[in-house]
Parts: C-alpha cells; sequence; structure tokens
C-alpha cells in the first residue's frame, strides 16, 4: 500500500485535486493519498520548494511525492520524475525539486500528444506517480537528465559579528521562518528583524508574555520569529524577503 | 475497497463532513474516502452540477458519489440514489444529477423519522452511500422513480458565423471556463468575452506573454479565457454568465 | 485498520499537517486518517471542544482522536492520552477534553528532550496516536492522572417562564448554534436572539420562506437560528456568546 503525498497550488475548491485522485486511484487502486497542500500560493515555485523540504523526510521510503506548481505548464519545461533517498518524486523542472539531496537521479517524462497542454498534473504526473506506485522503476518512466533547475535559497551571510539571512515562509499564525540554522546561532543572541530588535534567542513561546515577540529554534531547524498567541507577520509589517539578523557576540 | 467521494458546500472548518465521515467508516469500514471539494459556493446546484460533471468520470466504476448541494434539505424535495455508468451517486433531486447520463436509473431514498430534518447528508445520504459501498444493489435502496429534476445548462447558440456561449465556472486561478466545446471552434478563431476581444484561439498559456489574455480549449474541453500567470476574472471583472463568442468565419 | 481523525488549528497552506501525517504513517502505515478540520480559529480551546463533542461518538469503536488546539504548547501544560467509551484521544491539557464522559481515564504523555518545543502535535502526539492505533494500551504510553482540566461550557439558566442559554459556535452557513438542548424546549416555544425575536420554534429550514428567520432543534440536539438559504450571523450581527432565549410559556 504505497503513500502518494500531492502538494500543489490548485486550492481545494475546483475539481483538479479530485481529477488527479481518480487518476491515481484507477490506475494504483491500494494507494493511500495524503494530501500535503493545495494551497501554495498560485505559481510560487519558492513556497512549493519550502513546503516540500519540511514534508517529504517525514514520510516512509516508498513514498511517491506529487508536486505541482507549475506556471510553466503552457510552455517547453521539461517534466520530471526523481529518486532520492528511497523516496520518489514527480512535477515539472521548474526548481521545485532543489530540496532533494544532490544525489538525486532524474528522468524527464515523455508528454503525450493527448495530454492537456494545462493539465499536465492530471495527464503526465498522476499516471506517472501511478506507476511508481505500483511498482514501476525509475528508468521505465523515462530517459536520464542531470540538468535539472535548481534554484537554491540565498545562504545566511555570515561575519564575525552577525549572521544575516532572510524569512523564507509566513505561516497560518503569521511566524516569520528564517533561512538561518540553528548551528549559526547561539542561546541568547540578540535578533533583529527588518531593523527591529525582537530580544534575545529563546527557546519557545512560553519564554514570552502573551502578546509579544520572542525568536526561537524552530520545528524546522532554523530561527523564527512569532508573537505568543499573535501573529508577527502583522506586528511587525513584514513578510517573505525580509531580513533575519543574529548576532554573532556574546550574550548581552 | 470501494471508494466513496464526497462533494458538498459544507466547507471544511465545521463538524458536517466530519460526521459524514463518521458514518461512512462505521458502515462501511474499508471504504476509501475522497474528498472532491466542500467549498461550492452555499447552495449553488449548479457549481455542484458543473464540478460532478468534470470529476465522476476519472474514478473508477464502481465508486460511490455522495453529492449534497441541498438548499431544500427542510423542503419536500426527494432524496435520491442513482445507477450509470457503472457509477453510484447519491444526492438531493433538485438537479444536480443533470449531468448524468441519459440512460441514469434512479432509486427516491425512503427519509427516516429520526433523521434531522436539516442534516439529510449524515442520517439519509450517507447510510445509503454506505450500503452502496458495502455490495447493496440499487434497487434495494429504495423505488425507483424517472420524473427526477434535471436543469442542464444552457446550450450555447450557434448561427453561421459565430457560437455565443457563457461563462459556466470560475476557478482558482481566476480562469472562466465556458459552455462552448472543443467541437464548435477552430484554432485561431477570434474570442470575445462581454464584448472584449481576447484575441484567437490558441492551444496554451504558454503562446502569450506573461500577464496577457489567452483562449484555448481547457482541460475540460471547452473554451477558457485565462490571463498567464494572472486572473481573467480580475483584469476582466467578469464571472460565471458572462457571455463568450468565438467567430466562426476563417482566422484572421 | 485503526481510524486516527485530526482536529487541529493548523490551516491546510501549512507544512504541520503533512508533517504530522508523515509521523502516524510511519509508525501506524495501516492507520486511516480522518482530517475533522484544521480551521479552528487559532487557540481557540472553545471551538476546538465543541467540534470534538459533535463529531468523535459518530466514528466506531477503536478510533484514535488526535486533537490539537495548543495555543500552551511553550509552556508547563501537560500533555495527554486518554480513553473513553471505548474511543481513545491524544492532546493538550487545556480544557479540549471537557466533553469527554466522566468515567473518561488519562494519562500524561512523557515529552522527550528531543520533541521540538513548539510542535508537540508532531513529536509528542502524533507518536502517542501512532502507539495507540498500533495496538498498545493507554496505560503503556503515560502515568495516571486525574485532575485534568474541565472547562465546561456554561450551561443555559431555566426559570420556569425562560430558559436562557447562549451561541457557542457559528458555522459556515451563518447558522448561530445554542448550548440549549431539545430536552428544555418545545415545539412553538418563541425564540429570541440578543432581544430580537426569531420566531416560534418550527421543525426546519423549510417551514419559513427564503430570506426569513428560523429557529428549530438542530442535527447536534440543540437550538439553532439560521437564515433560510441566508446568514443568520449576517443578518442579526451576532456571533458566540449571544444570547439566546427560550419561551417556557404556552404555544403563541
Amino acid at each position: 500500500m504505497p503513500i502518494i503525498t500531492l502538494l500543489t497550488d490548485f486550492g481545494t475548491a475546483d475539481n483538479y485535486v479530485a481529477e488527479v485522485k481518480g487518476v491515481l486511484l484507477s490506475r494504483a487502486p491500494t494507494a493511500t493519498l495524503v494530501d500535503v497542500s493545495h494551497e501554495v500560493p498560485p505559481g510560487s515555485v519558492r513556497a512549493g520548494q519550502y513546503l516540500l523540504s519540511r514534508v517529504w523526510p517525514r514520510f516512509p521510503a516508498g513514498t511517491v511525492h506529487l508536486v505541482v506548481v507549475d506556471p510553466g505548464v503552457g510552455t517547453e519545461r521539461r517534466a520530471l520524475a526523481a529518486q532520492a533517498g528511497g523516496h520518489r518524486f514527480v512535477g515539472p523542472d521548474n526548481g521545485l525539486f532543489t530540496p532533494l539531496p544532490e544525489d538525486a537521479r532524474f528522468v524527464a517524462l515523455p508528454i503525450l500528444r493527448d495530454a492537456s497542454p494545462t493539465f499536465h498534473a492530471r495527464d503526465v504526473f498522476a499516471p506517472a506517480a501511478a506507476r511508481l506506485a505500483a511498482g514501476a522503476r525509475l528508468d521505465e518512466l523515462g530517459t536520464a537528465v542531470s540538468d535539472v533547475v535548481r534554484a537554491p535559497l540565498a545562504a545566511p551571510r555570515v561575519s564575525d559579528t552577525v549572521v544575516v539571512g532572510e524569512v523564507v515562509y509566513t505561516d497560518r499564525f503569521g511566524t516569520l521562518i528564517s533561512n538561518i540554522p540553528r548551528e549559526l546561532v547561539r542561546s541568547g543572541a540578540p535578533i533583529k528583524v527588518a531593523d527591529t530588535g525582537v530580544g534575545p534567542l529563546r527557546r519557545t513561546f512560553g519564554d514570552v508574555a502573551t502578546g509579544k515577540l520572542v525568536a526561537y529554534v524552530g520545528s524546522g531547524g532554523t530561527v523564527e520569529i512569532a508573537v505568543r498567541e499573535g501573529s508577527a507577520a502583522s506586528v511587525l509589517g513584514v513578510g517573505v524577503g525580509a531580513l533575519v539578523a543574529a548576532d554573532r557576540g556574546r550574550t548581552r
């Protein structure tokens, strides 16, 4: 009973996700389907990348991840299937698969003449995902390619005195999630977001009073800025792209 | 392991969908449940019809489709189960099943005295869907009826020079989906929406620049109007009901 | 094939729900996952309580309910697992489990050192839910506790002439759901919401014309106030906490 996860920008109101699931269950009837998110902002490959990077390692080996944030569906961009870490992936060649390990293997999927040129999720990616779930090897799906699009997020800049990263995702709670990893910060380091001090790096929400700003290492292993029982995005008026700085000197 | 799909206007925030699923899994424990959409605009039988028409043929034969957009739940409207093309359906008799084939068979479901008069999805339709999924024949569920409500969408009007249809659905991306089928248009035919020219009928988004209007035959087989990486509904300021015209003369 | 239901305030756009599901399916691969709702208003234990009370009894015995509305995740609040009526539950000790029967048994879950202090759903509750689904007994998960937080909703006040309750939930349709149970009202009793008369207690929507206010006993067994094919919350301009009064005198 293989798992197929679905991550798209299709929303959940329309027919698109259900059409994809109909194709998947017609061809891989015993698959377990898991929705990751269908609310990626339309066309946001960056947000799709982030969500994929957070989610795929949590699933068991053998899982097939269908990832379709595909503003270029009507262009010559390639369709891919991939394998890495015992997992399989299908989706467009537009940078979505940047979070996969270096040793990931890729094939280009053929695009059949009768595939709708505006709905490859249904007509190209879902059939490929179903074949993988049903036991096909990656090589059976297409021809190996090595020059896939990689669009890495900017790495934080590190000096002797400061680490400067940026907000890469804002969640439902208005929490600002940065790209500064745990390894580059010390407990108690003063944190700034867009030049506003938000206090020392703490452990969790409970270390500040309700309504106060708090910085901590979040569940994805990077520095986050939240408001306890509130929204840091609203309070600070910033979002993706805002600079986040962590002092590397001694704790104040 | 039969599939039961769910298509409602209940939203996903409240308890309603989960109560229905509890009933389904209590009575058909091995069923695979698939959400089609719960975000049909409240009471919009038209939108429910459209989504059902797009989705049901994608699922394997044997699937049971629970379809409840039911503004008349507190009235004398009948409760139906149906069979067509190897699929089964349950839902209210209000036009939702208009997209089923002509040879569909229908039965009227009994409404037990202890059914909540405001929640037939839980107390009438889910038990019927579970029985069908568990192997019951249509005849076992109720008495045959033939005078079910059919509320077909307006057909496009065709003259020697022009086809005039209308927008029947607007999706998450602001794409305007018309009722003009592929068979009535030619590649390159000039397309108008609400008297605004949107250019010749093209193949896909990629045929225009980012931000431009584009008409093409969509994944449902009818003419659609989109803005590449944008929203045609916003740009044109129109939605369901807007007229769509396709020139039948020679390509410009 | 045990069922695990999920009820959270995480929303469905972000990675959180999928990370939880990855953990569940890694540890209980044959579990059937059912989303109850992820759109509980952020931090609203009251709304979580209400939804749990409506949904859990609809599922078959043996179901595990993962319930995480957890504004105190960064504090010393305990993590619980519970058993009642043949069902199992996991979630924080903040009043969410108030709707469980009096004879519910509870254990406090250990919180491992490497659990993210901001994501116990993934690192504490999901592993516990998976263990229960995989067959563990409640006692195996933690140490028995009896002083769990109970935060009951206000009970309606009953006098000889009137029952006064309040709106405890507003649904997608703008229906106002009160805490006045069926047993305390008579058919035809005059109903007021926030001092506005909404007519006698009727059976269902169909008893009034489209667009009119109607009070009836809803599918959860308490008095509800709706507008037929409209929104009572919008028409009356009230929501959770508004007073609802039912006359106990003779029918008008």
